[in-house]
């Protein structure tokens, strides 16, 4: 295991409290030579924020080495829509890292080709007026990620699916891309930004359907924590079943060990 | 025609601003001695609030002449979830309404055994949280109405459908009751209201999907008036056909009496 992609909500942090022991792993895994990349579906931060919030917990990560969902939307907007004007239904960290990309922004709802909506914390209902006039001169929809709710500082919290089911229930629209894992795109990026091929990586996450899912998907073998929503059994039974089971990022170098141990015995 | 059941929103206003001659002809109803009670799916205002708006317009109308979906939603709670702590999602006006009618309101959301949905124009993301949270807990969901769109001072304005699937989206859990037209609920307390049979009554809006509708399943006979977001040609392709098409409530004193001279004839 070369390379490490891990995630971020409910694996090394939750809400504003890092979890107990992540930066001490992932500072271990930094002064063993491994190359570690931060995957997350957050895309209501730039990475610059990101940066410094995990600078904040005392975890040093340089800018090129975080993927969020709003910097591979940022990409794929560039990539396949170039010129393509959006609005944003979420907060001012999407609009930063579209900025910081070159993105082109529209002036006014009414003349933009992509509503592109993530987590909107600080929601009111003139901006999903907005959103939704959007759509209704023409814009299509793209999201971030569609996650139903987020680990928040004060218990579960409603999450970017109110947000998009808002507008398409009332315009009869449909998203067209949805960015965040289990999206191939958001494995890609990771990988590219390792530089490593998928069977030299793990990922590491609290998410069955989106971080264990993702590793299924792109042959990257995985690791599930339990500091999220999913206990020990609802991760024995499902059908994505992570390769390692981890009580939390804590353990993380202990099972390098392990393997690195087994591997040298083969 | 001895009872006239009134539309508000596209009908008598839009947005701020009385329709043309809408005013006159509601004075012209009244000075003939027949009865007019105000019908609206409007969830988001109390009646003390829509008497005031419709004072400032010219138009005289009692509290007890209005009746509002959340009008018939603090009645439907009280007779049939008596001793019930209702949460909200939506404005003021509607917990103003509760109140009036003495419907217990639950003091946080973990505490509400139902969560009442309506346009919410000033919505946070605080209180769309805790609306999820309420559902979270158990509480089952009722809405004033479920109109994707009303016509507001600046242009068509997205309407509480997004506030809806919003919260069914990201919890699961469905909408058990909606209250607004058209609701057999509405006409059961408009009736009771003017005290008149169905047959003796007119009802007039600028929706085909509730005003016409209603009036239809509730055998009273329909106008529609094109002041609203449907052309006459839509009504007369519509399967829910009005009885009389208006250009505007403006035109109907002139029908009434028309259709007076007819009857008079026979």
């Amino acid at each position: 295991m070369k390379g490490f992609i891990i995630d971020l909500d409910g694996t090394v942090y939750r809400g504003s409290q890092a979890i107990e022991g992540a930066a001490e792993a992932i500072a271990e895994l930094n002064r063993s030579g491994r190359r570690v990349v931060f995957l997350s579906n957050r895309g209501n931060m730039s990475r610059a924020m990101c940066r410094r919030k995990l600078a904040g917990m005392g975890i040093d990560a340089a800018e090129r080495d975080i993927v969020l969902s709003s910097t591979v939307a940022a990409m794929f907007l560039i990539r396949h829509y170039p010129g393509q004007k959006v609005w944003t239904l979420g907060d001012q960290g999407l609009r930063d890292e579209l900025a910081s990309m070159r993105v082109m922004l529209a002036s006014r709802p009414e003349a933009a080709d992509w509503l592109l909506i993530t987590l909107h914390e600080t929601l009111t209902y003139k901006e999903l007026n907005q959103a939704f006039r959007a759509v209704r001169h023409g814009a299509r929809i793209m999201a971030t990620n569609a996650d139903k709710s987020f680990p928040g500082d004060d218990g579960e919290s409603i999450d970017v699916a109110a947000m998009i089911h808002a507008i398409t229930a009332t315009t009869g629209a449909s998203v067209e891309h949805v960015i965040g894992k289990p999206s191939a795109l958001m494995a890609e990026l990771a990988l590219e930004t390792l530089d490593l091929p998928a069977e030299d990586c793990l990922i590491v996450g609290d998410s069955l359907e989106s971080d264990i899912r993702l590793g299924k998907q792109a042959g990257i073998r995985t690791a599930l924590v339990l500091t999220g929503s999913v206990s020990r059994r609802e991760a024995e039974a499902s059908s994505f079943k992570p390769d390692y089971i981890l009580d939390s990022l804590a353990d993380l170098p202990k099972i390098v060990s392990q393997e690195e141990a087994r591997r040298m015995k083969e």
